[in-house]
C-alpha cells in the first residue's frame, strides 16, 4: 500500500499546482505591462499549464515533479479494495466550446467522452490548444474506450494528439465517428494511426458492453447531425453526459430530439446528469431552425446578382437549407473553402445530405453562369483570417471579385472574441458595395432572422432535467460564469444547490457504492499549445517569443582572446524590434563604448558564466536607461584562439551543462 | 503656379498610397500566416500607415516620397485664387471612438475640431495610436485653433503629440479644457508646453471670431460633462459638428442638448452637417440616463456588505448617481484607480459634482468601516489589464479582498474587441463568491438597467438632422458599415444619399463659392503607433516584433580571421522563442556542422555582405527543412585579427552604409 499512500501524496501535490490554475490570486503575474491585452490574458491562462510540458529545470515546479512522479509510478499499476465511480472532466469547464472531455472511471476500467481542442488561443505562432494528458497517460491501461457526442472540433479535435498514443476503441454516430476519421486523416501530424471505430445507432437505444459499462447513444439536436447524448450506466449508478443539444421540435433533417428515450431513462434513476451550459444566461427557449427557411427563400429570390452565404462548415442542415432555396430559386450552387468542402462532401457521401444532380457547380465555372443563377456557400463567417469570405473582401480570391449586385449573407453570430474580426469583414465586404445581411440587423434590413444557436436555452435546459431526473448533475461545456447560473436553472427544476456539481478541469468527482457524490482531490489538467506544425511549443518558448515582441531583443557580443581575455574587436550590438537604432546611431556608440569600458574592467575578474550576466545586466540598465524600455538582451562571448575552443553565450551553446541538466531531471 | 501643379501630383500620388488603406484587395499581404489573429488583423491596418513614419529607403514607397515633398513644398506657402472651403477628417472615419480629427480650411486659415487618440491598437508594446499629422503640418502656417467637442481620449488623447508640434488656441467648454489641459500635464512625454485654452459657453450662444470663422458651441448631452456641438460658420457656410450626442430629455446635470438653439441655427441655411453615427444600428432612443437611478438605488439599499461599482471614468453623471444613491443608503465612497481619481477631482474642483462633505474616504480606510457602509467606485468595467476592478478579481488589490457578502456592479456594456476580457474578469469574479451584476444581464437577476449609451440611436440621429436641415451631411465617428446605415436614416428625413459624403481619412470635401460640394483628392492619413514610454515606433520595429513573436529567432554567430578567412571557432547558434533547442541538441549540431562546411566553401568567395546573406538563406532553409519554421535568422560574422576591425552582421553595426542611406533619403 505503500505505493497508494505515494500515489496520494502525489495528487496533493497536484492539487496544489492544478489550483493555480483557478485561484487566481496566486498567479504569477507576468512582469510586463507591455503586452498586448489579448497576449496578456492568454499568457496568464496558460502559462501555469504550459509550465508542465517543461523540459527545463528552471521552470520546473514541484506540481510538475508530481506529476512526473505520477506518470512513472501509477502507469501499469492496477487499483484494488472497493472500486469508486470517478467522473473528471480533463477539459470543457472554461471557455464556451473548448477542450472538452471527460474521463469516466471505474475500478481498472475507464471511459473517454470526447476529445476536442481549443481554438481560441490568440498566443504568437500558436494554433490551438489540446488538453494535457499526464492523467490519461497514467490510467492508459485503463481506458476501454473513446465516446464522442459529435463532430465539433472542440469535441473530436485533439485526436490526432490523443488517439495514437492512448489507442482505444472510438464509438460514436457514423457521421460524428466520420468526422473523427477526417480530422486524423486531415492532421497535419505526420501519424500511422487508423482509429478502431464502432458505430452506434443512435435511435434504437443499442447498448453496447465496454468493460464494466453499457453504452448507449440517445439522438438530440445540435448544428451538425447525429448529435447525440451519451449513456453510461456503471455499476454504481447511469451517468447521462447531454453533449450539446437544443430541444428544437421541428429541425430540418426531421431527427429531434429523442425526447421519449429520455424520459424514459429517466424513470429508472440518474445517479449523474453532465449537462452543456452554454446558454444559461438566455431566457426561453431557441427558435426553431425553421424559422430561417422563409429568410433564405426571400433573399434569394429577390437577389438578381449572385448571393454568397457564409456559415459554418458543419452545419449541414443549414446548408441544406440554403441549398433547397437555391433549388428553388433556379440556382447553382458553388462551394468555396476547405473545410467546407470536405464536411459537405462527408455528409453526402453518407447520406446526410439531398442534392439535386446538377445543382453543384466548381467555383471555377460561376463565371459561365448568369449572376442571378448563381449561390455560393462558403466559410469566412467568423472573419477567420484567409477564409474565402474574408478572401472575397479583401479582393484576392480567385474566382470572386466582389461587386455591387452580389448579395452576401453571414448566416452566424459572431462567436465571443471575434467580433472585431467580424466587423472588420463585413465593413470590407460593404465597401464593395455588395449588399451584406447580417443576423443581428436583420430587422432593419427588413429579412427574416438569419442564425438561431445549436443550443438549448434556459427553458430547455430546465426541460432536460425534468425528464432526467437525476441525483446530481454537473454542467459543463463553458466558462464558470455560465455554469454556476445553471444553479439557478436546478432551482427551478427542484434540485438543491448541494447537489450541482461546480468543479473545474482536473477536480475529481467521486462516488461511493451508495452513489453519495463528493468531490476529492483533482487531477493534472491544462492546455498544451500547438503550432501549426502540430508540434507543442513549450510555455518557455512563448515566453521568449511575448517578451521579445514587447520590447524586441538586443544581442551584444564580444570577441575576447582566450589566452590574453582582451577584446579582440569593438563589442558589436545587433537588435531587432527594438527602436529605430539607424536614427539612434549615438544610442549604439554610446552603449558600444560602456560595454568596452566595463569588459575591459570585469573580464579577467569573473568567470564566463558570471561574466555574461554582468554584461547582460550592463547593457539592459544602460538601455533601459536611455529609453525606457527592456529588450531581451542576450550576451555573446566569443572566446578566441589556444586551440579554437569556443564558447557561446546562448541557452543552446550550453552543451555540456545542458547534459547536467537533463541528468539532473532524471533523478 | 508651377509650385502648385507640384502640389497637385503630389496629392494625386498620396491619394494612390493613401487608397492603400482602403481597398484591401491592394494591401500587401503579411507574408505569415501564423501570427496571431487579432495581430494580423492590426498589421494589416496599420503597415501602410506606419510605412510613412519610415525612416528606412527599403519601405519608403511613392506615397512617402510625395509626402516628404508635400512638407517641404506646401509649408509657409499662401494659396491664392478664389479660396475654397475644405472638409478633412484626418481621423475618426474608421472604427468607433477612433483618432477623431476634422480640419475645416478656408484659404489661409483653418481650423481643428477634435484632436482624438485610438486606444484599441492590439500590436505588440503598443499603448496607442495617434494620428498622422503630415498634412497638418503642411499647414502648420493656417492654423487658427483646434476645437474641441468634448473631453474623452477619442477626441483629445491625441493633444500632447500635436498641440507643442502645431500650437495654436484651443477652444471648448470649461471640462473639456480641463480635461485637455489634464491630457497634456500627465502625458508621459517630456514636453515642455502649455496650451493657451480659451473656455467657452456652451449655453449663452457665445460666438468668437477666430480668423475669417465665427465659431460657436452648443449643449448637447453625452456621457462627460459638457459636451458640445461646434458651429463654424465659413465665408462659404455654416457648418455644424455634432460631437458625441444624444438627445436625453432628462439628464442627471439637468442640462439635456439646446434644441432650442440648434433648431435656431438650422432656420439660417446649413451647409454641412458633421454627425456622429456610432448607433446607425440601433433603433428608436436611447433610454435616458435617469432609468438608472432605481437600480443603483435598490441594489446599494438591498446589499448588506461591501457594493463595489466600476464605470467609465468620465462618466461624471454616472458617478454622481452612485453618489448620490450611497449617500441615500448612508454608505461612504472611496474612489479607486488613477483615471477615476483624477477625472472626480477635475470635476468637483470645476463645480461638476456635487458631494456632500464626509462622504469620500480614501481606499486605506474602509477597512475601518463597517462593509454595508461602503461602496467603492472604481475602474476596470472594460476588462483592462491592471485597473482596479481586475486586481481586485486576480485576489492582488491592496485593499479589496473580495468575499461572499461582496456585490459588484459592472456599469457599462463591453466596448467591442473586450468582450472576452470583460468575460474573464467576470468570471474571475464570480468565482470569488461575490454577486456581480452586469447590464446585459440584468433582467436575470431581477434588477433594473445598469448602463445606457451615451450615443443617439437612429430616431435621435434623424431629429438632429431634421432640426439642423443642412444642404449636407457627412457622417463621421464609426467604420463604414456605421456610416453607410446613415444613409437611411438620410432618406428618412428627405435627404437623397447624393447629398450625404461617405468619405475616408483624409479625403477632402471641397465646397466652391456657391457651396457646391464634390469630393476632391485626398491627403495623408493614418496611424502613427506610440509606445508606453510615449515614443513612436516605427513600422519596422513591429514587423520585426511579429516576426520574432511567430516563430522567434536565431542568431548564428561565426568569428572568422581577417588574413586568413578561416572560421576560429566552431559557428555558434543562439535562438530564442524558436523550439526549445536543449531538447534538440542534434538540430543544433547539424546547424553547426551545415554552417562550418558552407562558411568553408563560401567565406573566400563571395564579399562579407552577399556571404551573409548567403548565410542567412543557407540557415533558414535548413532550419525550415527540418521543423518547417521559418524563425527570424541574423547572420553575424566576426572578422578578427589584422588591427581589430571587425565587421557585425546586423543592421545597427552597419555605420557607413547607413549613413549612405540617410544621404539617400535627403536626395
Amino acid at each position: 500500500m505503500s505505493d497508494n499512500k505515494n500515489n496520494n501524496n502525489n495528487k496533493k501535490r497536484n492539487n496544489n499546482g492544478g489550483n493555480n490554475n483557478k485561484q487566481n490570486g496566486n498567479r504569477p503575474q507576468h512582469s510586463s505591462k507591455r503586452n498586448s491585452r489579448a497576449a496578456e490574458r492568454e499568457l496568464r491562462r496558460n502559462q501555469d499549464d504550459a509550465h508542465r510540458q517543461a523540459g527545463f529545470d528552471d521552470v520546473v515546479s514541484d506540481a510538475d515533479k508530481a506529476r512526473l512522479a505520477m506518470k512513472q509510478k501509477q502507469a501499469n499499476q492496477l487499483d484494488t479494495g472497493t472500486p469508486k465511480l470517478k467522473v473528471i472532466p480533463i477539459g470543457g469547464q472554461d471557455e464556451v466550446g473548448n477542450k472538452n472531455m471527460t474521463v469516466i472511471e471505474y475500478g481498472n476500467d475507464a471511459l473517454v467522452i470526447d476529445c476536442g481542442f481549443g481554438l481560441g488561443v490568440d498566443l504568437p505562432g500558436i494554433n490551438y490548444a489540446v488538453n494535457d494528458i499526464t492523467y490519461l497517460e497514467s490510467i492508459k491501461h485503463k481506458i476501454r474506450g473513446y465516446v464522442f457526442t459529435h463532430g465539433h472540433l472542440d469535441h473530436i479535435g485533439g485526436t490526432p494528439f490523443v488517439l495514437p498514443k492512448i489507442p482505444a476503441p472510438i464509438y460514436g454516430s457514423t457521421f460524428t465517428l466520420g468526422m473523427v476519421e477526417k480530422q486524423i486523416k486531415d492532421s497535419d501530424m505526420e501519424i500511422d494511426y487508423e482509429p478502431e471505430s464502432v458505430p452506434m445507432n443512435i435511435d434504437n437505444h443499442e447498448r453496447l458492453k465496454v468493460g464494466p459499462f453499457f453504452v448507449e447513444l440517445v439522438r438530440v439536436t445540435h448544428s451538425i447531425p447525429d448529435s447525440s447524448a451519451v449513456v453510461i450506466d456503471t455499476p454504481v449508478g447511469r451517468i447521462i453526459h447531454t453533449g450539446d443539444f437544443r430541444l428544437d421540435p421541428e429541425p430540418l433533417d426531421q431527427h429531434p430530439t429523442d425526447l421519449d428515450r429520455l424520459k424514459e431513462l429517466g424513470r429508472d434513476e440518474v445517479l449523474l446528469l453532465l449537462t452543456e451550459s452554454t446558454n444559461t444566461e438566455a431566457p426561453g427557449r431557441t427558435p426553431t431552425e425553421h424559422t430561417l427557411e422563409q429568410s433564405f427563400h426571400d433573399i434569394l429570390h429577390q437577389s438578381r446578382g449572385r448571393v454568397i452565404v457564409s456559415s459554418f462548415s458543419s452545419n449541414i442542415n443549414r446548408i441544406q437549407m440554403i441549398l433547397n432555396a437555391s433549388v428553388e430559386s433556379g440556382r447553382k450552387v458553388a462551394i468555396d473553402g476547405r473545410s467546407m468542402l470536405a464536411t459537405v462532401e462527408l455528409a453526402f457521401k453518407l447520406g446526410y445530405m439531398k442534392i439535386p444532380q446538377g445543382t453543384i457547380v466548381p467555383m471555377k465555372d460561376i463565371s459561365n453562369l448568369d449572376d442571378g443563377d448563381v449561390t455560393v456557400i462558403c466559410t469566412g463567417s467568423q472573419g477567420e483570417p484567409n477564409a474565402a469570405l474574408q478572401r472575397m473582401s479583401m479582393g484576392s480570391h480567385n474566382h470572386v471579385k466582389l461587386k455591387e449586385s452580389d448579395t452576401i449573407i453571414l448566416s452566424s453570430n459572431p462567436i465571443p472574441g471575434n467580433e472585431v474580426a467580424v466587423m472588420d469583414n463585413v465593413d470590407r465586404l460593404m465597401r464593395t458595395g455588395a449588399s451584406v445581411f447580417r443576423h443581428r440587423t436583420h430587422e432593419l434590413d427588413g429579412c427574416g432572422p438569419l442564425h438561431v444557436s445549436g443550443h438549448g436555452n434556459r427553458d430547455e435546459l430546465k426541460e432536460m432535467l425534468e425528464m432526467t431526473t437525476p441525483k446530481y448533475v454537473m454542467p459543463n461545456h463553458g466558462p464558470f460564469v455560465h455554469r454556476k447560473r445553471y444553479i439557478e436553472i436546478a432551482k427551478s427544476a427542484g434540485i438543491d444547490q448541494d447537489r450541482v456539481a461546480l468543479i473545474d478541469n482536473g477536480d475529481v468527482l467521486e462516488f461511493d457504492d451508495k452513489g453519495k457524490m463528493r468531490q476529492d482531490g483533482s487531477v493534472p489538467a491544462g492546455s498544451i499549445l500547438v503550432d501549426q506544425t502540430g508540434a507543442l511549443v513549450p510555455n518557455l518558448v512563448i515566453k521568449d517569443r511575448l517578451l521579445m515582441s514587447d520590447d524586441g531583443i538586443v544581442v551584444v557580443i564580444l570577441t575576447v582572446d582566450k589566452q590574453s581575455k582582451r577584446l579582440l574587436s569593438s563589442p558589436d550590438v545587433i537588435s531587432r524590434g527594438f527602436i529605430h537604432m539607424q536614427e539612434r546611431s549615438d544610442l549604439v556608440g554610446a552603449l558600444r563604448d560602456q560595454l568596452r569600458d566595463f569588459a575591459n574592467k570585469r573580464i579577467r575578474r569573473s568567470d564566463l558564466k558570471q561574466f555574461k550576466q554582468e554584461l547582460r545586466d550592463e547593457a539592459s540598465s544602460f538601455l533601459y536607461h536611455e529609453t525606457q524600455r527592456a529588450p531581451m538582451v542576450i550576451p555573446v562571448v566569443n572566446m578566441v584562439g589556444g586551440g579554437g575552443s569556443k564558447q557561446g553565450g546562448g541557452r543552446n551553446a550550453k552543451k555540456p551543462q545542458q547534459q547536467k541538466q537533463q541528468q539532473q531531471r532524471k533523478n
